[in-house]
């Protein structure tokens, strides 16, 4: 079935489908992604209706049907003021099909496809003639066993999947699982930007809600670095082996233990400035090296998202809803004052996203190519994609090699996409490596090896899992 | 015949031939360009000399000619200060041909052989040799009335063609048009960058024929403003459906009344400076949104070409010289004060175009993929070439989606080269297209879909034709 | 055999290799390097252990261990202060054997393939279980004379390499070679980097080396402006036909003469700042670009690079050590002021290099091709990977052409290793055109005639040589 072959460059099939085969069935190390752990926590969790499980939690494709027009009330998002949004899953889920033609060309269109035929069992094309067919059979298939979470959990053969929580996050779904006796492996992943990023203005009640999770009563700089050890101990008893950190920017710098203070202390009166913010995360970033050289959690960045671009979704919406947009990032000097102190020591693992990919051959593939901390993360976001992926190994791979990038991470909140996303990135690998093969440029016993890696072992190594 | 197959990838010719052979002979659709619109508006209009029609308007093939050293005035450029310039044109031409080899590999190369060929009649090699001979039978066509404009209007299949006319012009030529009784549809696009460029030498004139066109006096802001809009009224009257902006940069900012007030007295009497220029521009590209949104015309904007860098050559021969050079371009925070305004009404169209490729996938993409308003324009100018087109498919539209994008538009001042340029697009995507059926990405019902919108639909579509 | 189609795509290979064969044989022109002319000086040089010959000199191979935690000791780099590392090269190249797979996919890896497959005659793969066998093959044909680096040139039909010197260099390695009598062409190229970076801690002292090697004493700008002079006629006398500078920025910048003066004694009693350093440098590059239109050297301009970005390797080890970092980097407005003065001569030819392949196609492409004065460097350091001639390709020659590029140089001190080099580039071009003839860009006749220009006429013509 040409089936077999797809997403392969014609060329090569045959070819890329020798390396692929022997890795499509192994686990899957989802090392960094979205997927809310109260999913888990309860055996008998259900999705609810089929726009419960694939519209409203995905911005990525509601963003889509907004730019041509549709509001997001009509698609059943809830508004942050409680107001009216349409409630009759079947008419947004028609919506959505009658629109689907948006999506042609788009990893979103892939990937649900491929969910729907290989999760589903869904074989049609989702049109606005499907639509309804398409949600009776995915209705149906919710109200099985077979689809609680757990149970596609094992089906997909996750080996380990880790959450993303805030460092002042209990967690207790995460407490729950592993009372429960169930042996899937899920893990926290301990992200303080909420407590780090004293520009906010929720920040302060961070800063509370810190001293109660961490039992240390933050009064000042010394204290509050003290809550966040403890925190992270207590994220790395829970099976964390990583740490996430989201930044506008790469800025980091390495204050003096009384700067630090004496901008702390502003941050706590309230008269911190956005100079004093980027600065305070900026030396935040080092201490987290500096704690991670301590406690061995790996550490991933995340840089270069401008979020919440629209003011009006995001007053209307709340975050996380599609209108956050990308900015261009420097890396080299950016990083310089963390590199100096932390980049020769080979103990610690720091794990670079970006959403400027003319910083890949740039930037990141020499520096990765070099210092021995770094490792650069799967093309990321818009970038998690076949054409994404493309440029990724094309730029990245000649300067840095495969063995300092961290293979991939499917980073979602739809659950049920994990699988396929996985599986675009087995594809992809094993078609560019068929043409490395077939230009000459590898041999076979190196593809393989090279596959298992990208496929498998480089996020489990990455990640210590 | 094997020029059937021409522009495509071997290993999916036929695939593609299959998609492109349905649309290559649809009427072009030209929103956006540079065509004198004189040439329309005489019946018996003739193109002069093959030089007159392909080279002297012409800085795509005259820059690159005076890179290896041929000056202009060999060339038969005329001088601003009317002095000496090469005036037989068979010598001209056998220059250009004996330097022809420079364009090998170059969309220009590929343009003027598929011109000749496809317009003209001429089969043979541009090169020294055939130079009297290709010259001869140039000629002897253009002394036929076939090659008159309007006729070859008709034969090229234009279902309508925009021109770029500055806001103070009378559109004489336009008038010209219709009052001829000919059916061409000839229409005119407001340009305003003259009178809202208030750094320029000459922008003190360009407000006395404002003043003169309008028929509002033009002496403060308001009315200013208010002859801006009665200008945009006669142009769509004339049936302009767009408006046209320049800028080297995208920054948009919205003043104040007092402050636009205030701005704009400095610059009546002469004291404004670099950066009132700047915010003026900014301000202005807002403030044509909220016209846009009274009279409906779709907005574009073209940034990024740094205008006539060499000044020697602008001394001598003016603007246009082939001397526009791009530089790097930042969206994502310079047009956040107009769509945070104007973002979210889809009633609004703003068609963006860049020189900076990088903003494709990082910026552009990511807002177009989410704001109402946004739609891409095509690969522009440098990058109005196959590979330039798919740079522009594999960055875009993954995260767009092709219905977040504007179509194609020729934007060319070459008349006769206008069937090529629509041609190689038409091809590309029908290449792109063909590689994505091939991979299993869509299937062939989607892929003729997109093959309409894109040589089509999607041009007529966005620009209200 | 298949290996005669290597690099080539599949679906062309066979017409890659009727453009490839025929210059495969061609001479190499070597125009810019870092080849150390002691090799050549002397008759019976020697290159000591194969780790000696491949590891210690090129930090293309050794920052790659080392991004992977190890020691630059443990591969025997020498340290700065003399400390203990490896010696025993026997366990390096083991070492070195047993991490061989970090290479996969890079080009130093098919370099080094190819370079012990076609000049030692090693057939098998590197990997932990040859290493000694390959360790004895090396070494055993170091010993013969055949391997003595004049040998190799004439094996390696070099038709001219030209070296990198620094302008207070005496030259005496080059005039040690035309007193030999050998009739190999090495020749100098003027690098006056360090006489002109006032902001480095030895330039005082490299003033002293110019007085004492120009005859000149230079106490102030003029002096130091007439030793320079000297120096580079003493370089053309001595067979140099070009310059290079390196630099952070393409930064320029035309002084009066008062202010170069008084910048110069600022630098001499050590008050200038860093401000001062770029200026000076950006006024430099206009001087060197007057002196070019004088004596007729080529000026070849590398910019980009953060050097030495890791103080720790620095410390240990000094420059070189792969931890040079690129930089994103601006020429449109930059480079206005040098070509603004100087743009329009086309007695002077400018070579550009860049590490920041965005700007192909937004800045370089379009400047080179207008400025008489300007060509394109090769795709540099990182980029000179098949990828990276890839991008360079389609990035540049849309734009430029392939006749406002230089050509190819291998810009390596890893002397064994230019065959394979040049040989990858000739491949990679072959396959570049293959592709445009199957499309039907271009023709056979074309590719033919491009082919033996990307191969060694255009370096030629460009160089003078």
């Amino acid at each position: 079935m040409s089936d077999l072959y797809r997403y392969f460059a014609p060329e090569h099939k045959t070819l890329a489908f020798e390396l692929y085969a022997p890795v499509s069935g192994l686990p899957l190390i989802c090392p960094h992604g979205h997927v809310d752990p109260r999913l888990l926590a309860d055996p008998d969790y259900q999705f609810g209706s089929p726009v419960d499980l694939l519209i409203i939690p995905d911005h990525y494709i509601f963003r889509m049907l907004y730019s041509q027009g549709i509001r997001l009330e009509a698609l059943g998002i809830p508004r942050a003021d409680g107001g009216a949004v349409a409630t009759d899953h079947r008419k947004v889920w028609q919506l959505v099909c009658d629109h689907w033609h948006l999506f042609r060309g788009t990893p979103t269109g892939v990937w649900l496809r491929d969910e729907l035929r290989d999760v589903f069992g869904v074989e049609v094309k989702i049109n606005g003639a499907n639509a309804q067919t398409i949600y009776d059979a995915v209705s149906a298939k919710l109200e099985q066993s077979e689809f609680r979470p757990r149970a596609l959990f094992q089906r997909f053969k996750i080996e380990v999947l880790a959450t993303t929580d805030a460092a002042t996050d209990s967690l207790q779904y995460h407490q729950a699982i592993r009372d429960s006796g169930w042996t899937g492996r899920v893990i926290p992943t301990f992200r303080p930007d909420a407590v780090v990023n004293i520009g906010t203005p929720g920040w302060r009640k961070t800063i509370d809600a810190l001293t109660e999770m961490s039992g240390v009563t933050v009064t000042d700089y010394k204290s509050y670095i003290t809550a966040l050890e403890k925190r992270r101990w207590f994220f790395k008893s829970m099976g964390a082996t990583a740490t996430d950190h989201a930044a506008v920017s790469a800025y980091t710098e390495i204050l003096s233990d009384g700067a630090a203070h004496a901008l702390f202390e502003r941050a706590l009166k309230g008269t911190a400035d956005e100079r004093d913010a980027m600065r305070f995360t900026g030396h935040m970033l080092c201490e987290m090296a500096r704690m991670s050289l301590e406690d061995g959690l790996v550490m991933q960045l995340h840089v270069g998202s401008r979020r919440d671009h629209n003011p009006a979704l995001y007053e209307g919406f709340g975050a996380n809803m599609g209108a956050d947009i990308p900015t261009a990032t420097e890396w080299t000097y950016a990083l310089k004052p963390l590199l100096d102190r932390f980049g020769n020591d080979p103990r610690l693992t720091v794990v670079l996203f970006t959403l400027d990919e003319t910083t890949y051959s740039r930037e990141l593939a020499p520096l990765a190519g070099h210092y021995p901390i770094l490792r650069l993360g799967p093309p990321w976001w818009f970038f998690d994609s076949f054409n994404g992926m493309r440029r990724y190994f094309d730029n990245v791979i000649e300067t840095a090699g495969i063995y300092n990038t961290a293979g991939f991470n499917d980073d979602t909140r739809a659950y049920p996409s994990i699988p396929a996303r996985h599986d675009l990135w087995r594809r992809h690998a094993a078609d560019w490596l068929a043409g490395m093969v077939s230009r000459g440029f590898i041999d076979m016993d190196d593809a393989r090896d090279m596959m298992t890696a990208l496929a498998y072992g480089l996020a489990k190594q990455t990640y210590k899992l």
